[in-house]
């Protein structure tokens, strides 16, 4: 019996932040109501402020929300990388990944618009920023630096080399993606083409010198 | 008196533009009345309507001014890759150059505001796309082709190879300064090292190999 109340206080929670991302996508977060976000949610505004304090927390919820499906992916990185027996081919794989993750609808949505709330929401837009794009990068780089002492990679800056990784794949659909929208005729095979020469350009740059070679 | 009645509306036009701006970047584009505007640039309504139509024709004609501003970055592009005698220097300081064009505050702020309006105005923030992040790189393009053709890069995929120096180059700064504003905390000499690091991993895998060497 408790856990049925307790599924069904979880299920009202989940559809009001579904209905409320809904509205602010639509709207805008200045241009939406509490009484709009209860009413799209089919519950009374009271069972909405039971939930959330207020509309800022309700939107610090649903970005922080969005913010922690990165951690699937992280686990990935880790996993993917550690004891890597082919590296080339792990870090294709991780390319392509990486590129779907930040390349999911629901995410370039939030994005755009928790950036055009920044001005309004500083301390949100650094907490998402150092959630899940920054946290990326710190997950990455002590991976790229144990590649390194195995000798796979040179790195001798590893959060640089995790940057460069990064924007290498993503640089050009995600900036294209904050202006354009999710449409950004790019189809799942030019993504994974992008991530792949990402990783290319990637190896290319931070491969060791080969025994004998010239370089 | 011809000229000097034309100065004085272009500087009206300019003082509109720029109370706009302001407001917009403070209250947010919905939250910015043309009362405000004309308040602000000490001018009287009917001359703010006088010069723009109503308030999106304002927000366009802002926005597209700042996408002008690469204009001069575009040149520099050309005149400084054309006839180079020493690529390696001259990207170095294409890759800085770049970076300070893009990371100069109003263009961040205005990015911000954009890509925050995108849904309310998808064509302005396309056309916006078009004429500057993109325009960069269609004017990049052909040039590492040309120095494909000189034997100095070897470049497959020139579309390709531009979007890779611009976000080895841009990428983690500019996606920072989407997130936490113009106070990244990187410094003039931190954008520096990025832009220069970020042509190094470009030049390590688009230079040609040399004859002889064994990749």
């Amino acid at each position: 019996m408790i856990v049925t109340e307790e599924g069904r206080s979880a299920r009202k929670r989940r559809s009001i932040m579904e209905a409320a991302a809904t509205l602010f996508l639509r709207s805008g977060y200045q241009g939406t109501s509490m009484d709009e976000i209860a009413a799209l949610a089919a519950v009374s505004k009271q069972t909405v402020y039971k939930n959330f304090a207020d509309k800022e927390r309700l939107f610090h919820d649903i970005i922080m929300g969005v913010a922690g499906t990165v951690e699937d992916f992280l686990r990935s990185v880790g996993d993917t990388l550690r004891d890597t027996e082919d590296l080339e081919t792990d870090l294709h794989t991780l390319g392509r990944q990486y590129l779907q993750v930040v390349m999911r609808p629901q995410v370039l949505q939030m994005r755009r618009l928790l950036i055009g709330e920044s001005a309004r929401f500083p301390e949100l837009a650094r907490a998402y920023y150092e959630k899940a794009p920054e946290r990326v990068l710190t997950a990455l780089a002590p991976e790229l630096s144990r590649l390194h002492d195995r000798g796979l990679l040179a790195v001798a800056d590893p959060d640089l080399a995790a940057r460069h990784f990064a924007f290498l794949i993503l640089g050009t659909p995600l900036d294209k993606a904050m202006f354009v929208g999710d449409d950004t005729g790019f189809t799942a095979e030019d993504l994974d083409r992008m991530a792949d020469e990402g990783v290319r350009v990637f190896l290319a740059a931070y491969r060791p010198a080969e025994p004998g070679s010239n370089s």
